[in-house]
């Protein structure tokens, strides 16, 4: 096909493609390749010819040429007629090994590993960057959604301030689920269990280690400084109750699980970065509240270009290969006509606010004595930390009251000191919930 | 900056920038290219120089050095210290002779140019690719939204069915407002301009010409396709009432102004591009219903990727400016460390489908006389036409009854018919409407 722009007889190039994992995204990947095989050629100008797949078991029926499958991932990675390498099998070793094995020896590597890219980002970019090879990892951060790029590229030009995702389909399945019927944390896992929306461990999702690896992805690039995950304040999910989402919705919030990444000056006027992942309130306007279910959304906030957000599936096999085989058309065309994306750029060296520094708002539910002075009392615990109030609504039990107060931002560590503090008096009984709130203008 | 990442003493290297054009776009461009200049070395490698900005009138107090200003664009255009040229002016000529200078002499592009590249992209990149130059116009479409690159780019290994866009904030602005207060057309449009979100003369955006061209644009960059603004089938939104948002309500849909590109496979199994502008009943469940006001959004729907949604501001300066930016950065960087960004991809030569042909679905409301068998001879010339009928809603007046009438999917031609058939007919009193409906799953 692309033998039509040209006049006269052009020599036939082929480019080889090795795929390290056949699970859902590997599968689905080796699949399109096959059978938009004419669509690849003519958009890159070259044949993208598939070399090896690795996997740890040849020997299963596959659904692929089982000439095709081998479990020495090695020997395939280090194949002359390799050009790309194609990972999408997730972890840390052996992978990383292979993708430096790789980059050293002039393959380009499309990788789809949020977990290795969160801390070794840095080392597998030094060597690409020196060996002019790509690394391009889309597929990593919202699985279909282009973010990475956008971020990279169209918005080098800007400056953005704040990038606040939905990045982790487990847990808005979860969290959209327990708002819609009303059950606890517990059930609504164990419901998308059965669906197919959580996994058998869903340790990664629900404690928001999987949303703080891409939150690490997002502000490396945001913000031109390399952040690893170890820099991301994480919470999860768990402790979210049906009663926690009823009373969101009385002030008209949802709770969604989120990646915030921003830029703030501290108190001497140098910027820092704050990354972290938790649960927060959302007010119903603000536009990630709408994305519900398995869906992901990502808004940047950039000083030019002002509020923009995109949408779409974060996860599964057929959209985390369309993310994946948009950057193996990227990474061969520069393959064939020359160039290379751009290099990391951690030129700003933000250093990072902890989540002590950061400013925060509070929503806190509790149980307190239904008594005159009670409500001065609390109110006086969050002058003591120097934290202002924004509103407070009291529902009466029958030895109690229920007393739900939300501040206006403050550093978290004095928010959370005047949570302690409340803890401690003893017309508190109890504190029922303590969650974010994002995404308010003040 | 960027000296910090290499040890020794590197030369300093600069890249000349020529400005056509100081209007709003032009006026953020140049105040941004001062302002973070440190930045955009350190993302680029080199330093950005300004080396001049043609005006119309370099009398004027324009806010930036007099002698930057020219007008003499071509002069400056052909400037040996300039190795990129950012074209923010508009119009056809003399933009499209300067650009076409600045790629026979070397130069990169940056446009914002829509109606230039929805007639002139084949001629502009066959001089663009033939040179290894970059031609890039991210901010002629949707303003911030990085949409071009992700069609381009992320999506590059994924078949894309369909993009519908809002890519007109005027239009927007004008049918969210008169679905919100219930005023008609010219009230509205008047209050639009009083606002600023239309300008003296609104017939290119009122009529549609400026989201036909963009729907070129997409509808040439999603499918590989050349198609240009005459391919684009075009409708305005100066004959939408106050009654039609009314009566768009009563079906839970809204009215928007939509650019759509569709891939369609025809009567003989052949795949043909259609691209249209018409504004449309939209269902509120639709991602596109909740985009109000200048607000600009693009859903594109891909065979691996699903549904993606792409959503911002776009129009006005900054947001235009941060899309230009992007661009020039690229375009930049490409200089220094070489490659260029994808060439224009036309390969797979759909032919256009005419919008008779072109499956639609049709809201009618017309007045009838208010007689036995009246809908029964309706629903006669519908079926004469081999159009089947989704849904009917009759209310009675005085001596007549209205009717409005929703249609299942039929080639527009057909639908067309039946409407002047109908007009034709004694009954028929009126007909009041005629708007066709999408985003709808049927």
């Amino acid at each position: 096909m692309s033998s039509e722009q040209t006049s006269g007889v052009v020599p036939e190039r082929a480019l080889g493609i090795a795929v390290l994992g056949l699970g859902n995204v590997g599968s689905e990947v080796v699949r399109l390749l096959s059978a938009h095989a004419d669509d690849f050629q003519a958009r890159v100008g070259a044949r993208l010819e598939l070399r090896g797949i690795a996997v740890r078991n040849v020997n299963a029926n596959r659904g692929v040429p089982v000439e095709l499958l081998t479990d020495d991932a090695a020997a395939l990675v280090a194949r002359d007629d390799v050009d790309i390498v194609v990972e999408v099998v997730g972890g840390i070793e052996p992978v990383r090994t292979l993708i430096l094995n790789a980059l050293s020896s002039g393959k380009s590597v499309v990788t789809a590993n949020k977990a290795l890219l969160a801390d070794y980002t840095g080392e597998l970019a030094a060597v690409a960057d020196a060996a002019d090879l790509d690394l391009y990892f889309e597929a990593a951060v919202a699985g279909a959604i282009p973010v990475v790029r956008p971020l990279m590229q169209s918005l080098a030009g800007d400056r953005v301030d704040r990038v606040v995702g939905i990045v982790n389909g487990t847990t808005n399945f979860i969290l959209s689920a327990m708002g819609d019927t009303g059950a606890d944390y517990g059930e609504t896992l164990a419901e998308a269990s059965r669906l197919g929306y959580a996994e058998a461990d869903p340790t990664a999702d629900v404690e928001g280690y999987d949303a703080a690896a891409k939150a690490a992805i997002l502000a490396s690039i945001a913000f031109h400084t390399r952040v690893t995950a170890s820099d991301v304040f994480r919470e999860g999910i768990t402790k979210i109750t049906a009663e926690d989402l009823a009373s969101a919705a009385d002030l008209d919030c949802t709770i969604k699980l989120l990646a915030i990444c921003e830029r703030v000056t501290d108190d001497s006027g140098a910027e820092r970065v704050s990354a972290r992942v938790y649960p927060a309130l959302v007010p119903l306007e603000h536009p990630l509240a709408a994305v519900n279910g398995a869906f992901n959304a990502v808004v940047v906030e950039a000083e030019a270009a002002g509020r923009l957000m995109f949408y779409g599936q974060g996860a599964g096999g057929s959209p985390t290969a369309s993310a994946v085989l948009g950057d193996l058309v990227s990474a061969a065309r520069n393959k064939v006509h020359g160039g290379k994306g751009p290099d990391e750029s951690i030129y700003a060296k933000l250093p990072i606010m902890s989540i002590g520094e950061t400013p925060t708002r509070y929503y806190l539910r509790m149980e307190v004595a239904d008594r005159t002075g009670v409500l001065a009392a609390v109110a006086q615990e969050f002058a003591n930390h120097g934290v202002s109030i924004s509103t407070v609504r009291q529902t009466g039990l029958e030895n109690a009251a229920t007393l739900v107060v939300v501040t206006h931002r403050a550093p978290d560590d004095a928010l959370s000191k005047t949570v302690a503090a409340l803890q401690s008096r003893d017309f508190v009984h109890a504190v029922l919930s303590v969650i974010r709130l994002e995404g308010t203008s003040e």
